[in-house]
């Protein structure tokens, strides 16, 4: 009976499109427009292999998340112009930049056997090519001429890098904290979904309590996706031991449910940790150990109802935003990030 | 006797200080501010490892051109305010994350063994750093208010990732011409030292014609200086063969010089170029050998004969900009950066 059970499952859902999905689908036409910016700035004459390059990362057909704040809050905000598309061009860019920027690795974790883009190419080429996508972002958000927006982008950009660095010194450090792995996080994704929906209410020419909501709402929405894709890595509260799993455990990250499980830790519990994580000693059955002890401290729970705090905030920060649909979609979304991993 | 003619020479020199050493004196007030100002923002609050890769080279005591380029051109155009201080500190960022940048390697070509800042640190740590720098220059010109300062370093940007991206494909490409040179060179060098003086004028308010004068000085400049250090790279015009030489030889680099040899080499010449820079096999005595060929086909001297256009192009530039000292000052710079390698 389950394959019929999934059948109709798959019906269900085929009919009842995700948040996301109507949100894509309302913001189709001017995501089709940003898709041709993007593909237009990615070129260059000079340098053939850029366009190979990023085609693979900007054409696999992302979720645009980032673009389609921007987008949706231009919107909500009632912008009629074109800067906002350029706007959206310039956060996927960055965005894009750092995924190349962190596929660049070195031979001991190279050695460890996760397929990235720079087997592809090389390292130099994902620095080299994630540095010109930088550059043409900063291009297109000179070309809106407004001096604010450039403010934003720019803050955002050095608590990116900043995160970046802190999670390479963070990683295998039992010592992080949740106030460091916040940090973390803003860097790492909360940092530019703040900045891409606050960039999209400037450029409508929002009040200052407008632009405010829309930055909490980002930087919200930001934590909460990242703590529940930080909580996927263990499989999600159920603790589902699937294909793409334990990822982070490998690399040693302090992930919320790893700080969490630690903080509860017994003596031995604490030895355990102490070994797979700060001395990076990994045997088999660790992960399933790891697991078995979030289990037992209600870890994974706990880091769910972190994640449903932060989607919460997220929606609250909408009430100072106009009403109607696009709200109501920014509203759904908030919890739809968090609701994929429950 | 040749002791005392080198203690002569060198006593000489110390009566004699060079133009950019004259350059730094008559800026050295200003140039402490920009150190100042450069420590206080590459500090990072949240990720302590920053300002340990960073020191290393911000405060290696390098020549400081690009920043010394900036105030020149503001102070030239009676420029009285603080911005040009940012102005100089950006520069400086952006040029030592692009060392960073340069620095990551992939494990072949570290294999070639020569030492680079991040065998000290690593791969991730260069990107990450250097991503860092990017941005705090990003906020240091956003501070100065100017869109129009913010558009031509945007573009300097461009030009630069995309210069960098085309060198690696030009690199072992014997097919690669002296315009495709120009344009890694200038990628390379002579866009950052244009950005450089160009914004130095626009902060200070310059007029049009005096602002392009500016840009055509630090490019030209910036092409004389990198054309030089090419030459040297091969031992000068007298090829002398010290001990830092022959690196872009080794890493099949096609700069000038090789370019020039050969476009005049014999049937015979060009398979030695195939297979020294084209498919890589050197062998002992090749050097020498494509030395000798450069001396055969007087490729040093007519390439430093390209640099001295250069720098005579950047000297008649100035002709549009006040007289006075440091318009001197700038002239003599631009046969000093030629006159090291005659």
């Amino acid at each position: 009976m389950a394959p019929r059970v999934e059948a109709a499952e798959a019906e269900v859902e085929s009919q009842a499109p995700s948040p996301l999905e109507r949100l894509q689908a309302a913001l189709a036409g001017d995501m089709e427009r940003v898709n041709g910016l993007i593909r237009a700035r990615m070129a260059s004459k000079h340098a053939p292999r850029i366009p190979e390059v990023t085609a693979h990362l900007v054409e696999a057909g992302g979720k645009r998340l980032r673009p389609l704040l921007t987008l949706a809050a231009a919107r909500l905000c009632g912008y009629e112009g074109e800067h906002h598309l350029r706007l959206a061009a310039t956060v996927e860019f960055i965005h894009t930049a750092t995924l190349l920027h962190d596929d660049v690795v070195d031979e001991s974790a190279r050695r460890r056997g996760r397929p990235t883009a720079n087997l592809l190419w090389d390292n130099k080429s994902s620095v080299l090519v994630g540095d010109y996508l930088f550059a043409r972002a900063f291009q297109l958000m000179v070309e809106t001429g407004t001096l604010r927006v450039l403010d934003i982008l720019a803050n955002a950009s050095a608590v990116i890098a900043e995160g970046e660095v802190l999670q390479l010194t963070a990683a295998s450090n039992l010592g992080t904290d949740e106030a460091t792995y916040r940090q973390v996080v803003r860097g790492k994704t909360a940092a530019l979904f703040a900045a891409a929906a606050e960039v999209g209410g400037v450029i409508a020419g929002a009040g200052a309590a407008e632009v405010a909501a829309l930055a909490t709402y980002g930087d919200a929405l930001g934590i909460a996706f990242q703590i529940a894709d930080d909580l996927l890595d263990y499989g999600g509260v159920s603790a589902n031991l699937g294909k793409n799993i334990g990822d982070d455990f490998r690399e040693r990250k302090m992930t919320l449910p790893v700080i969490r499980a630690l903080a509860e830790a017994s003596p031995v519990e604490r030895q355990f940790w102490a070994r797979v994580i700060g001395r990076g000693e990994q045997r088999e059955g660790d992960l399933e150990q790891a697991l078995a002890l979030m289990g037992r401290h209600g870890s994974l729970a706990s880091t769910l109802e972190t994640a449903r705090a932060e989607a919460a905030r997220a929606r609250e920060a909408l009430g100072a935003l106009p009403p109607g649909e696009m709200r109501d979609l920014l509203d759904e979304l908030a919890d739809f990030v968090v609701a994929r991993v429950a």
